[in-house]
């Protein structure tokens, strides 16, 4: 049987349940303000469609296209995301102790950053649904990559960040044609600067306040399970600003096992890793909360991870507790320290949120979450090129 | 019948033809101070490879490796390089009146440029050959490759480049952990400080000067005619500094028509794109000159271009001429609208050499060099963002 593009079927409110229609443009839950989720037809995905056949399709994120929410093939926009390579890092491996350490580097996106799939996946929806005016405030890597697939898509882009975002995000946005504007504050400040703009007919796409950039993150997942054989690694170390990269693998893992394409269905524990500066996930996870409190006075170097509060934040804390995951913090300097292991001992020179998840495995080794044998997966959410602007 | 890693067979002088062993270290020719070509069993490689394995080979250029040079795949290093996107770019051939515009976007490699390529396969083999120090003099981005990929390989790394590089280049390699020399002048100077400590036992991984890079970017011409369906496109457009990755290019074309892989044998025509500040090239093949005369007062933005003179310039102005090619300079102001179209209108925010080729397709159609309908390939060598430092 020739499937559709797409297997979406409708969007649920991840707190009460309420459905919403992907044939129009959606938000969040106004009822319950929080995030929709996309779900699909994964009962006619796991009758007619095989995992294997997935590794022979051109590379990038398309590949997955039943499992993404494009109906018409003709609205995917592409600027080569996804597929990124997974890597063994056996220097660093034996320094801490780790036989099976490896590294999926994010970099290798458009934009140099995981940004890339999140943009790629809900601006291509956004122009299947008729948008034509997005807008986003972003710590900044967001901003770049948005800028980038709005001109790919001939949309137009603006782009709100804190002033002392890197250089590199506002030179990136501004020469793919995107409106600039830089306020005084963090990411919290642009998003309050962007709702009155909503008005004025620009799409927000900010993280976990739309439902497809999610959908997006979800593909590092699917290319994770495949890089491992269809066994999820048994810990993946995740730098969490707003944490849908984190929530976007726990979805891939859920829908993987519904779809029967496991070949064991052990979760991954999942590791939230925030600078010390700014840590509301492991602030709510060690009180057990289910959700987090805003974080006042956000400082770090890590500019991805200075996000005081997510607007996914249960969704983040319940994919912790449900994997009997972990949130640890680490501070700006053992990010520096990490970034420079990372790049003398296997030539990767990371984001500095990238290299919070090497100096968290100090942390996790001493607390003894790892054992020396386990496969522990790092993110690289990006390329450390962008942060020295 | 399995084959070896590897099908290389000796290394072959590209003026007389000298023989070479390739189980020792080699250079150039010292008789003719020409670049070394590695030539592997063609014959016994048509008879026992199909082209259509290579598709479903997992990622990267070492899906290549019977066509490469290193005998034991435990030596094969890698950072995930390699099968970087082919894009269209619609927007851009609109504007232009050219109705099959393409790009490969090299900026997808690890390190952000194409130089990537040409060390992950350089390093892997001097691993394989025993060696334990590499320098190169470099206009900088390889030399921030080649620090990663020591880095990967356990080898020592020194870096030699002028001290306007951009700073990105040098933070790249620093970090990696490469002793980083910089010197007043271009990168033929940086050149000459190299040759003085060759004789300390520092192995020099110069374009062209050691014959193995020129292997690694021949996997890009290997891409395109994958890409392609095995016919490559009628033109292919790069930006040329050493030249290194358009000889590569053409010694891809000449191995598949061997193989018997390529549907048409028909070749593509390349055009070497250079800045009107440093090019050698152009005037060399205006002349129709074997070789180019060393350019006085190198200056462009474009700072892989910066190259006075190519130690391989005898063979890439044969591909050009053998390719029904040309040679056309492009000025900075060119250049730096060119890298504002491409963002705005595709979203690619290409280095200035990528952008040139944007530049050039101007003067190509004016020429009338192009036919509309054309297949027209642009080769992006790397990020915009490494130039922002």
């Amino acid at each position: 049987m020739a499937l559709s593009a797409s297997l979406l079927t409708h969007l649920i409110c991840s707190t009460y349940q309420h459905h919403y229609s992907p044939h129009e443009p959606q938000r969040f839950c106004p009822h319950c303000n929080a995030p929709l989720i996309a779900c699909y037809d994964l009962e006619t995905a796991r009758n007619h469609l095989d995992r294997d056949q997935f590794a022979h399709r051109p590379r990038g994120l398309w590949r997955w296209h039943e499992l993404l929410p494009i109906t018409d093939p003709r609205f995917q926009i592409t600027l080569g995301e996804g597929d990124t390579p997974t890597l063994s890092l056996p220097h660093l491996g034996d320094h801490l102790g780790l036989s099976h350490l490896f590294l999926k580097d994010e970099a290798l996106n458009p934009t140099g950053t995981f940004k890339a799939r999140g943009q790629a996946v809900a601006l291509s929806k956004l122009r299947e649904l008729g948008l034509k005016k997005v807008l986003v405030p972003t710590a900044g890597n967001a901003g770049g990559a948005m800028a980038a697939y709005a001109a790919r898509a001939g949309m137009a882009a603006r782009v709100i960040m804190p002033s002392d975002t890197p250089r590199a995000n506002v030179e990136e946005a501004r020469i793919a044609g995107a409106e600039v504007i830089l306020i005084a504050g963090l990411i919290s400040d642009a998003a309050q600067a962007a709702a009155s703009m909503v008005e004025q007919g620009w799409f927000d796409v900010s993280t976990f306040k739309e439902p497809y950039r999610l959908e997006g993150k979800k593909t590092m997942g699917f290319e994770i399970a495949q890089a491992f054989g269809w066994r999820f690694p048994e810990v993946i170390v995740y730098p969490a600003g707003g944490g849908i990269g984190l929530v976007g693998i726990w979805k891939a893992y859920q829908e993987l096992k519904i779809l029967g394409w496991l070949e064991d269905d052990t979760p991954p524990r999942l590791v939230a890793v925030q600078a010390q500066g700014c840590a509301p996930f492991v602030r709510a996870f060690q009180a057990h909360a289910d959700h987090c409190d805003f974080w006042q006075k956000a400082q770090t170097i890590a500019s991805g991870l200075r996000v005081p509060k997510s607007f996914g934040d249960r969704l983040v804390l319940e994919a912790l507790y449900d994997s009997q995951g972990i949130a640890i913090a680490v501070s700006d300097d053992e990010i520096r320290n990490a970034q420079k292991l990372l790049a003398s001992s296997e030539g990767i020179f990371a984001a500095p949120e990238g290299a919070a998840t090497v100096a968290a495995l100090f942390h996790l080794k001493e607390q003894r979450f790892l054992n020396s044998k386990e496969r522990v997966l790092l993110l690289n959410t990006g390329s450390g090129i962008k942060y020295l602007t």
